[in-house]
């Protein structure tokens, strides 16, 4: 079985116009190393997600032009496209601090197609007057992106207040019935107010991609 | 088995300083009737939960003094005590008008128990106008009680304006993930907000007693 | 209790450039009729969801110019704008025949705010070929929304073919671990391919009015 | 991203009559040190929940002054206010030696608030004789914090017993349908006792809060 | 198909000192008149569960000495067994009223192999005298079946009180977390007290011929 | 929306082997209708699985060379091809009396298909004789399609004994944790047998299709 | 908190016949020591369950009589009672070699009141002649004890070919759908067969209990 | 206890065809060393699944003849037979590059057995031009297993594509709603492809084995 090769699908960015992007989580060091290797070998730029600061670490020493994001827990290699004004803005916003992994992995993946990112943290609605406070800057975005643990009521109250898209990402702090994100999501999915759009648990990234099509469409 | 006869908890009143309710759903009218009648025998109210409009008919035809409350779902037999302005105010809100029974439920089930409610109907999160434009109300009673289904933010985002007691009652409203009441109860547990309690689904009599231990305490 | 009346959300149009829409499924004929009278007295339209066809004529008799939308289980009553194709098109697929409800919700509820509206009925991913053929079609559009029941997998397969926003409804058709949509809405949003958007399950609406939100950001 | 600071929720002492709580699990030694520190800055108390042995002696080499609560898994930084006997007292109680953390924590957070509090070790419901040679102690109080696991029957009991305010605390302690809590939690929601409150599994301090609210209401 | 015909297991009393019982939910009315037919020819007793009155007047027309056990929602056919002291008493209690259907198809199950039962009712912990005021009876009992619903608490407390075998039922009645008995069913297998058994829920046929294995063994 | 069609898969018989089924459960008769009249138009045999004894009625009133199967739940429309002995031979096996419909599903789905098949009704593990003394019958099929509710062991136990494949249908009869065929599916797929094959529950179709694909092979 | 002291039950020997048995999974070696030199005091048998390899060396330092049972990770200290001939014999059986912790905990528990317990391994249902020819050992027990993870059909098997009473233990060894023991525990409540009785998951202790309580009746 | 010994299934291979495969993962190494050894005094090989580096490198301290397949995370001892043509061939697949080691266990126990196999890595539906350029490998084989986690859309478009037997075989790669497998499996069984054939989350051996049956039938 020594020469099982991944299969990348280098036809991505032009079908879809997004990076390869590698999940890092399931995967060996070797493994990763592998596929940036040929996305290199095509000039391709490659947005590893998921790595923490050990596997980052490993990575560096083969990838030596590799680039770790802490706050994001993503890797990258190679330079991203520059910032496209045109694309329009987006908004990413945290309910507290502990869910700013996932905010950050957002922001980052736009970044690496050129969209101008905002970040707002801790608006929770336990203390409202906070998000109120940054309604104007929020209403300049073209999407707005809302992560939240627990209850994860930050995207209903915000579509709600505001005509744009908002993608809301559960995130998977709590404890209890909140473990694991479980009650953010449905929360979420349950919401009363109407258009509220929904990605997996800690999907950051796949709310940027999601971001990104409607900024393209 | 023809002499089986349900036991009753007749030092209730006295033990807790709560009426005996009966809760009517599992109930046949046969075996109502015949606790209704023995609660008369030793002059006792008595509040009779969970009871659509055909089991209420067929209760008057045996009970002639019933009184059927339609929005509540609930029976009543006998006298309730009166008005007691001592023991405060509560304030029960809806998220929605979906909400309705519930927060009927609660309403009744305190005024039985002479408590003065005042009831705030639509209130939900996804026109938070509605809600602050009451907040002054709301701040004048000694408990909330806030009714809501679907994400059930409505009692978070209350939580996190007022420092009085909130009960959430989640409500059995929604479809998909909110079916059944399941995502707002997880919501109102997983709350941000801190000192948020919480009843079971669709518990209105459940909140009403536990505000008026409050209210007694 | 006689004098509740439900709060409704007449700014909703204003801030959030949307019609009132009556979720029509918990609620009584009578709290229907009052609701939309009450929008008929400012000259709203309004669109009730979630309507059977005993309701629907119920409501008829009290509501003169209620028109009945069959397949999309609603109601509507008042002229919905006209047609604006500066908004772009949308495109409406449905895996099965069973997830038709739920797709003509969503393609009335678009109609109702003036976008126009392509509906594929029966591309489910078992007959690949079937949607492989309308891949033209689909990519005209400026949002692609799709709707499936059981493994749900449509949504996914078409956000890896086109680079256009794609939401995904899961459908509540199904039996044994799909059934209530569950196994459906779990696929969507565990989805590899990036960047697509999920909302509750048969929420026909909810997906319209986030199209909406897009075609106007 | 270097600028990013969390943003806190200063008026919330004000505006609720609560210290600001960090909820230590999810946050980086880094994170905490930050909000503490600028809590000090405007002479703020601060309470960090959920903090284990090497995570506390990681803060101490910040922050001098905290204090570390090893049976409550919290730290404190600042002097918190004096015994306020006439806010009443409360009782919490604990089933078994294994909910001894969550007790301890929902004890901490009220002494924090100036509350008088008793704390019941192992009288849980299999050993009742132990429940009721207590029941005097416990009516004395304003407010019972009951926490237990397993199949979490203590609050069940004691709110049929007495007639204050019973909030029941779930405990994550148990193996197979009890691992996590969620029998407990189920237990507790579903309680036949008339009134009982409920909050989220191992939520000692939202308890505290809860209680507070009580008491100054 | 016409040929298929029900495998009956007619050395079951022999091997398990049973007689056949059929479980009628499932099954028409024509398979069960069928499957009694049989038995009766072998000159076998038969016990069919799970038979509401509309069933059972249809088995009556062609089964005329069945008999209906309205409280039980079972059929007998045949003449049972005579009551045997020898076998030892068992004591069937019921948290609450609306348990009776499951504690009377125990009852019913265990008379039919000759084993006397004592059903007490409404014996629920909420009102935790009614139990403790009939502990001397249960204590007489070889075997004791408790079956609850809600929180289920009861067999917990009783298994804690008497050293005897506690077989606890859970019950579906209840709503919200409580509703089809899952809360309940867990509640008796997380119990903390030592040595309690549980069979499914609404099983009350199944606690029956447990215990009359006890009971022989 | 009055022209929309359903679109069939008519190269399914080419490329699958497989006659077209439609699933009569969400779709109207007049759905029903329509589609069997176009594979009629093309001289198509039709398969119309999960239909009750009313909906089969209204069909034979469109359809007049419609056949109901009243044990399977199923129609027929057009000549099944003839039995091919060449195929080979499947045995379906069923726990009890009450999983009929879904092993009668399976047969008339494989007869269809010109697949010869054994119905053994009634051989659950409980009696576990009734199961040993078919032993030779079972061996000399070429696969083995086992159905079973409540606890569905019985292909765990056939997978032990014979060396042909085995599919197992787990069934949704039952209550209490089996209620909906959810426990039975979990030991099917936990089974400690090596290499037992599982679909949905109450698949009988399915199980057809996957053995005529082993027979094929 | 420092004066904080377990509430032990002296009054269970008597009241239940059973030793104080200490639950060690979530106490610590402090807390454990305390409870096991207050029993020694009283001159109590203790047995502490739960307790793995560096735990139990830990005990060993400071309860020097202390005696780790490895294969069912339990430290009893003290002398337990003989063994009791008159009480009747237990049988206990595990599906696989990966249940043994299970059930060597059950059989420890057994023994340390007294009872004989014989040991039988590996006769899970996938190689049904293993069980089968140990037919007769078993059948000459008072109680059966059959320990299982997986799909948990071994106590199905069981209580079909035995008479006596059969307590199924499920066991946490699986992966996906057995992770934790959840399908064991469903099939054993599920189960087929009349009048098995079932414990929590991996409560072999408990098990080892409701045997005791049984013999003792 | 030091007596017990497991009991092997030494018939398996006569009966089912099949070798002795040991489940290490709940086992120690002295477990799995001992039956491995009594296999080699039979001359049996041995196949020793879920064993990671570290065991694998203790096994081979007493097991000088074992093998450690890395991808596989599998052991084994002796020599396997030869490759038999005429059995046919399977194609393995795998969505992604994290699903590997499944994949690789059933390449291995199908090779353990003479069976030819196919490997066809990353061949997902979110980049379907990778799957269709591999369609007449694909229909080459005899049967098809694809492995899958996150939505497991996989299968169900093959079995939409070729018309031999495809076993899906979900695989616990995820987070959020998919992690642990769950999505994918729902989405599996839920298919609306005709006749795929499921197994347990990550039984890679469990579809070899299914595939061998199939051979060999």
């Amino acid at each position: 079985m020594n020469d099982i090769q991944a299969r990348l699908d280098l036809q991505r960015r032009e079908r879809l116009g997004m990076v390869e992007a590698i999940w890092g989580e399931h995967k060996t060091t070797h493994q990763i190393v592998e596929i940036v290797s040929r996305l290199k070998d095509v000039r391709e730029f490659a947005l590893v997600t998921r790595v923490d600061y050990e596997k980052a670490m490993e990575l560096k020493k083969y990838l030596h032009d590799a680039v770790f994001h802490d706050q994001a827990n993503c890797v990258t290699v190679g330079e991203p496209v520059e910032l496209n004004p045109k694309l329009g803005e987006v908004v990413v916003l945290s309910g507290g601090t502990s869910d700013l992994p996932v905010a950050a992995e957002a922001q980052l993946a736009l970044r690496c197609h050129g969209v101008k990112v905002d970040l707002l943290m801790d608006v929770g609605v336990a203390g409202l007057h906070r998000l109120l406070n940054n309604l104007e800057t929020i209403k300049k975005a073209k999407v707005v992106i809302a992560c939240a643990g627990m209850e994860g009521a930050l995207p209903t109250v915000l579509a709600g207040l505001v005509s744009k898209p908002v993608i809301g990402v559960p995130v998977s702090v709590g404890y209890g019935v909140s473990a694991g994100g479980k009650s953010s999501l449905a929360g979420m999915l349950a919401s009363c107010a109407p258009g509220l759009l929904v990605v997996n648990i800690d999907n950051g990234y796949g709310a940027a991609m999601a971001a990104l099509r409607i900024l393209k469409s």
